[in-house]
């Protein structure tokens, strides 16, 4: 596999580095703009198509209000740029929105924040995918005809290089992201050049076509309904703004500060880009239609199913630079790669949010280790999984799945945003120097208008959206919460069944002598080994064990004991059933019962094996036996293992397993030991 | 699950007793005869019509050829039932066919042997589960109609209950046996009666078609060919036969001679209930042919693909008795469950030859435990999971899978006759007594004969059915054998690998003094069960070792150390990353280095649970520390197990699950403990 997806590999993330101090590299800003903006700024590949779309519905007519939905989109990025900004500051230690809500609203708030968040990484992939393979076959057609093969193929491949644990380097995610900003705003001038200056009339692939309105003459609140259901379209430009909030740590000093600036700067950008791409679609008459197949007339005839819509951005690009040339398959590709590049960021985050969620108990436990290869694994999975079944069951269209995706992304703004509120009015109640409260006066004020914005924006996502898929991601979330909740449930109830009583009250019923027992079935190594362990660890009384299966076989066994002089008294039970496990629970349960104050120690001889077909082959009775004694109280357990030689294999394989990193660490920053007052919600 | 598959049960298998000393109950002749006969006395409901299909190729005259197969197969029948007679008296342990190859012809003919019959059993299935649904049919159209998913259902329904572990009555096997054999004995006489003393002319429901031959006027060697083909398929009657072998322990003393009478009365059953039917099939103008749909023809027109062609038992009862009558459905459902019951056989053989074979470290070594319920459940698994492949693949035609399954019978009969030979040549050699040494030649010259003639049909029908089907078959035996070589192959490496050095040599590197360590995360009931035990057994060093992941719970975790009073010292690891495994592997290893004498003893707390999915909240850090420690020499680990209260649950499960009782025992026969000369083959 190693040589196989070298190529892509390099290509997509470009070479692995192996340096283990690569995870404490701290970013500067303009390595942490791309790093972070990957996501948020690819969004606009596909956001302004989704207006014109909706907009659609009432003719082309409609499509005069998209200047309008546009403002209101910037305005709206503003908002939260400004919002996150504060959260930035107050929350620097990468907890995000779920630290955010869980601190000041309380842990139901903090796991709805969650489930939010874990749906949005799954649909992170999901539409991004859909979108980049759209991005893709506008330059290459073969993949717009095989989009879901495509999609899940990128999705698989994506897959196997996380769980491969490939090294994200920060420089590499700047190429291709610079690449597509720059395209970007290359195109816009140069579409405004030949536009407003030398005056030539550009022409979209689409110009000529005609639109076949749903719905003729909207008006009243009809009209209302559409404006906003194209306005909850636009939103998904917004999706992945909150990312920077995760990476504070990543920045370098002042890092708050950094991010604040790196924010501002990614928010400018976007809406640039954004309004520019909107503006040049109007100017070379791009035709988006919800259903093109049915909607979309090219001189009067309905293009029909085989007709592919391109996305908005490669059809202003094909008017700009013409179709096919240098300039247009270049942004075709860095589009593509960008959308990619935001699909890889869910596969960091997620299990990232995994641990943190692990740390609170919402989560199983073992997860909690940071970067551990099998929680990053069986998360990794988990989201790859679900985001393939999405992508299938919606045919790879992002303007489907795109439905499904803002809810989450709204539902963490709101309450974020809330939590900030309530955030700055704790501390107002504390806070003396004039300055600070002036200071926390206006952020308060920001966070509260962010609050109420991204609230309403929520409210007509809800309403125009819910029928349209919304519902499958708040079904998501609910599974999430309720499968959270209850596992939280679980780790509490059993805290509490094991808290220590308080005082010595315990020693009572110690156990006050240790009675060891060595299993034996032959004598050899592992059975001299377990002897050899066992006296050491001295106890008050010690015998082997033995169960006879087949009397010539305890014969040899006893005759070889002698013969050897092994100083430990031989203790053999029959077992006419050729039973293992039965007669060593009955023996161990008698002599708790003739003396209850003794604890057993039961010695088991374990062959450690390399492969994993001969774990079937060896252990198995010893297993099961373990399973069973521990159920008897009063009885411990050791295993004295026994190396065979083909462990050496197994023993080389788990340290290269070692060698591994958890991909994304560049995102993350190094490791920080965040004061506890504010990482909240833990006992 | 209890509620829905006890009727069927009951009437199947009977109500499972629960007497735990049924193991124990010795079988009387007339109950051992339905318990072993379902098998080979089932074998006539289809062994007669294989006979005449064959003859059929060369058109309806070469029926008159059919009492000549008859007499073969029934000189056959004598030859083996003579042969199997000698076996029982020198082989009384149970041990069959695998035993005597085995221990006369070294391991390899055993392994042989073993895979032949592992192959059979599964064929027993698929082919009497297909019969038995083409004989129900004949009564009940739509099980026909539907045989493929009756087939697999009724394999689910037995694969169930035996998993449940129903135990069998040898009364109940009596019931359908008997009815079977006497319904078959009725319905010779009275079809002798109507045609010899009334002289009524009866008729089979094919006695009007017409067979078009696919070889017309077939002579010499390609005649010669298609005889011993047909006589291939009569062979099929043969199967079961050894079954008796396998089960002189359940018989009441003297074991051999009783036996060894039974087989007799069965072998006189068989040949008179084959020929009858066969006799009948001639009398009654019964047409079988190979491809109905194409040969058979009505009016010169051939019936078609509808057309289902019903077993020869069940034309013959409706020529004798009148189709739809009170007698011909009986028979037919005696007939059916018969043949489930012959199954049913197949499901306890398979998991008691798992276990043999096991002992003799041919199989995983856990399935030796007789009665063993996960070495039976996995067993019996495997077994329905290969016999419902083979009736998917086949279409639950039992003619087709018939092919298969001569193969494998006769090649343990004739490696089995010629175990007998070497094993009377044996003898021989030390005997002096004339009159047991006469009884020697004697047997040795009956042996003689029966491996020479089932020599000679093996060779018969390897080349007869070779292309028709008796490849996969072999195919099969050739993974088996393969399989079995190299996990005996893997354990003979293990066992030279650890075999104990001679003399006290070992002792110079064994380790001098203890140094344990109790993993603690908190101050709870598990962590301080864990020290108690410790403690108790006195190591020369004993501290307390937890990684801290979070500065605030370490110190709360120091805090309360000293509050209490612990009095072991806590050692606390830093872990940066959040890991557990690495910083406690490399602690334990700097440790080794430090002294290298001395042994190292983690005590782990474990929570028992009750739930699988508890299991994967807890524990999980915990194993894989143990999975890594283990391979690090001069390491012990143990488990000191807290039960929550959840394990009582499971504890109860774990109960019942002791009483369950591998089903089969009363064809087993109470425990044996057989002599070591006579098991042969292990060191």
């Amino acid at each position: 596999m190693s040589k196989l997806t070298d190529v892509p590999k390099r290509i997509l993330i470009g070479r692995a580095l192996r340096s283990d101090k690569l995870g404490e590299t701290l970013l500067p800003k303009r390595i942490a703009l791309p790093v972070f903006a990957s996501d948020p700024l690819s969004s606009v590949a596909y956001a302004p198509g989704e207006v014109l779309l909706v907009l659609s519905i009432a003719g082309v007519s409609a499509y005069h209000f998209s200047p309008w939905i546009a403002v209101a989109v910037v305005v709206l990025m503003f908002t939260v740029v400004a919002s996150y900004r504060q959260n930035v500051h107050a929350y620097p230690s990468g907890g995000g929105d779920y630290e955010v809500a869980n601190t000041n609203l309380g842990p139901k708030a903090g796991l709805t924040v969650a489930s939010a968040l874990l749906v949005d990484y799954v649909l992170t992939v999901a539409v991004s995918i859909s979108s980049g393979v759209e991005n893709l076959g506008s330059a290459i057609p073969f993949v717009v005809e095989h989009k879901v093969l495509c999609a899940i193929g990128i999705i698989v491949l994506l897959t196997l290089m996380n769980l491969r644990g490939v090294k994200e380097s920060g420089k590499l995610f700047a190429i291709p992201t610079y690449v597509f900003v720059a395209g970007v705003f290359i195109m816009i001038a140069y579409g405004a050049y030949r536009s407003l200056v030398v005056g030539d009339t550009m022409h979209a692939p689409t110009s000529d076509f005609e639109i076949k309105p749903e719905h003729q003459g909207l008006a009243g609140f009809a009209l209302v309904f559409l404006l906003l259901r194209a306005f909850s379209s636009g939103c998904a430009a917004l999706t992945g703004v909150e990312a920077i909030s995760n990476g504070v740590p990543a920045f370098r000093k002042p890092k708050s500060k950094n991010a604040a600036s790196t924010l501002a700067l990614m928010g400018a950008l976007a809406v640039t880009m954004f309004c520019g791409i909107i503006g040049l679609a109007m100017a070379t008459d791009v035709k988006m239609a919800e259903n093109p197949a049915k909607d979309l007339l090219d001189n009067g005839v309905a293009v029909g199913s085989g007709y592919v819509q391109d996305p908005v951005i490669s059809q202003v690009a094909a008017a700009v630079f013409g179709d096919g040339t240098f300039f247009f398959v270049l942004l075709a590709a860095a589009t593509a790669l960008v959308l990619f590049l935001a699909a890889n960021t869910a596969y960091n985050g997620f299990p990232l949010l995994g641990s943190i969620l692990a740390q609170d108990r919402y989560l199983p436990r073992q997860l909690h280790t940071r970067g551990d290869r099998l929680a990053f694994s069986n998360g990794i999975v988990l989201l790859a999984g679900a985001a393939i079944l999405l992508v299938w069951i919606y045919g790879a269209d992002s303007t489907k799945l795109i439905q499904l995706y803002i809810v989450g992304v709204f539902v963490s703004f709101t309450l974020s945003q809330i939590g900030m509120v309530r955030h700055w009015n704790r501390h107002l109640r504390t806070e003396k120097d004039p300055a600070a409260r002036r200071r926390m006066v206006r952020s308060r004020a920001i966070n509260t208008f962010g609050a109420f914005f991204t609230g309403l924006v929520l409210v007509v996502v809800l309403a125009t959206k819910f029928t349209h898929g919304a519902w499958v991601a708040l079904l998501g979330m609910v599974i999430f919460y309720g499968t959270m909740s209850a596992i939280r449930k679980h780790y509490d109830r059993v805290a509490e069944e094991i808290a220590a009583d308080e005082g010595p009250s315990d020693d009572s019923v110690r156990p006050s002598r240790v009675h060891s027992i060595v299993l034996v079935s032959k004598v050899h190594k592992p059975t001299l080994r377990a002897l050899a362990f066992a006296k050491l660890t001295r106890s008050d009384k010690l015998e082997a064990l033995s169960i006879s299966v087949d009397p010539a076989e305890t014969k040899a066994l006893r005759e070889e004991w002698e013969r050897r002089g092994i100083n430990v008294p031989l203790k053999i039970l029959d077992s006419p059933y050729r039973e293992i496990t039965r007669p060593i629970i009955d023996y161990v349960k008698g002599l708790r019962r003739e003396s209850p104050r003794d604890a057993i120690s039961v010695y088991i001889p374990e062959y450690v094996v390399g492969h994993w077909y001969e774990h079937l082959l060896h252990n198995q009775s010893a297993l099961r036996l373990k399973g069973r004694l521990l159920f008897t109280p009063g009885v411990m357990v050791t295993s004295v293992p026994y190396q065979l030689q083909s462990s050496e294999l197994a023993k080389e394989r788990a340290k290269k397993r070692q060698e591994w990193h958890a991909p994304g660490a560049v995102r993350r920053g190094p490791v920080d030991r965040r004061p506890k007052e504010n990482s909240g919600g833990k006992r």
